[in-house]
């Protein structure tokens, strides 16, 4: 990661490309379903279908340490399926409306709707998982879907708190966000050396938890396209995520109190939150967290140095720098 | 059956009771969290523990057909903590407030903390069967958990629709109520011959839907302590039950408008609700639908005659009784 020029995800998904179509075949036939409002929302869902980051990264592991069989676009399809149950559950618990541009489940059916076709999806991918005869990945994939529950809480936590630390933030974006994709890397290496295995879970590990400091920055700097200014959602809900917590120890003062005064209030105005975003801003709070997960995104890069050289290694590389660098 | 004299469970579970009780120390354990909202759900759940029915159908299931092993204790816990999962969603999807005489987990914390606390049990529950390291109970689990998930969609729709049938009313209590409870049979028979096992799963889906059944009957003929009058519950709801599909056809015009008017009716009166319930009952509904589940549970029974003699086959046949015959 010498240089860190923008790659587009279609770069990094070309060396598997033929297999995340099949990926895309299995999804569908894993969530085949009769009753009625099971196929509707199934077909919405695929509609919304997102950029397939995680059966990439199953995918490019196995890749990377052997030859991608059916087994691993089966396990690719099971991950991406575990991640959208869990997004449906999550947009119900935030009352979230819009998801890739589209209605969520929630919006567009209901609350109930949301919560049962969650639990649902979460089902079918264990009833693939128990269909392998392999208890390697179904021992890997419970283990993280539980920790990942145990992120959505504390997740639910990581608000108002100006005592809330940096390692409070680590152990969230870990359970919340890196487990999985450690986990679709650790899966996708399952056949190689025991090295490798271990190398692809620390790799997904460090990527997960920089794509997701990535996600938090942009919060503070990426531009929306109504308003051009940055969306300060997560301030908004008064989340604390990593800019944050790295400026506050160096504000002035009264950006402190404006700080508290936006934690206090329940609906803060527009105003207010860009102020915030100004100081987070000017005491190096962006900057801090996007040092953080550049140095992140080199400790997974070296990690790779435990794999054999190839087209896959490379696009794992390739992630790196679309994890951090990506503008959306 | 010959008699049908009300049974106590605490009579049906002396033959395990033993085993129940180290069925509790195993949920302690399976749940332990150190994250404290987790803990604190954790501790609510364990106080309102409720009748443990599953539980004792795995035991006395291991018990009829072998001996009751540390593996039989351990997914006799792992069903019960399938069943409370569930109730956490369910009670969340129903916005109730109350459970066992206790707030539910959506109305003592909140909603969101409801809907991930059912996934954190559920995967906490297939964490613990991956670990058994035997494929055959979560072959069974993972079905059957999948299948209640349709059953809670189907009961979404089961609402105001008059041309709701027998047919559909089936189907919504197999897979919403029997098969949790077929398989907590079978899984419990797992050891049984291959006669035993399928007649244990077919003893708790006849068990199952006639416990539903009897539930759904108790809505019309119960008296509650308050009132000393039939909750009405699910026709406050709108919910259509076997009491009303058997009683429609038969019901006087007046009373079918009645019926018409209560559905179209969002907040119903308790004067309409308790006319439309005399109506059902007195066309025969309540009859029909208690001999349905009488019907169901000598089908049961006979599933039983595979099985050889033993106070836990005596114990399984007085479950009949009680499912049927409870006033609450």
């Amino acid at each position: 990661m010498q240089k860190l020029a923008p790659v587009n995800l279609a770069a990094i998904q070309r060396p598997v490309g033929q297999d995340l179509d099949r990926v895309l075949a299995e999804l569908r036939r894993i969530i085949a379903a009769d009753f009625p409002i099971i196929a509707d929302v199934n077909r919405h869902l695929l509609r919304m279908q997102g950029k397939m980051l995680r059966p990439t990264l199953v995918l490019l592991s196995a890749s990377a340490t052997d030859e991608v069989t059916p087994q691993d676009v089966r396990l690719a399809a099971v991950v991406e399926l575990i991640h959208v149950a869990t997004l449906v559950h999550d947009d119900s618990v935030d009352h979230s409306v819009l998801r890739r541009g589209q209605p969520t489940v929630n919006a567009l059916f209901s609350h109930q709707v949301a919560v049962i076709m969650g639990d649902y999806l979460y089902s079918r991918a264990i009833i693939e998982l128990v269909d392998l005869d392999d208890p390697e990945p179904l021992r890997v994939m419970s283990r993280v879907t539980n920790e990942m529950t145990v992120g959505e809480m504390r997740e639910l936590v990581a608000h108002d708190m100006l005592d809330y630390s940096e390692s409070d933030y680590d152990e969230l974006i870990r359970s919340k966000t890196a487990s999985l994709m450690s986990a679709a890397c650790e899966i996708g290496g399952l056949r190689g050396r025991p090295a490798e295995r271990e190398a692809l879970r620390r790799y997904g590990l460090f990527l997960g938890m920089a794509f997701q400091i990535t996600d938090d920055v942009l919060d503070y700097t990426g531009t929306e396209s109504v308003t051009g200014k940055p969306s300060g959602h997560d301030l908004r809900e008064h989340k604390i995520t990593l800019p944050l917590i790295a400026a506050l120890p160096r504000l002035l003062p009264a950006e402190r109190r404006q700080v508290q005064q936006l934690m206090a209030d329940p609906a803060p105005s527009d105003e207010l939150i860009h102020e915030v975003i100004g100081a987070v801003a000017a005491r190096g709070g962006v900057a801090a967290a996007q040092e953080r997960a550049l140095k992140l995104a080199q400790r997974a890069e070296a990690e790779l140095d435990q794999l054999p050289e190839s087209p896959a290694r490379e696009a794992l590389r390739d992630c790196l720098s679309y994890a951090v660098e990506r503008r959306s």
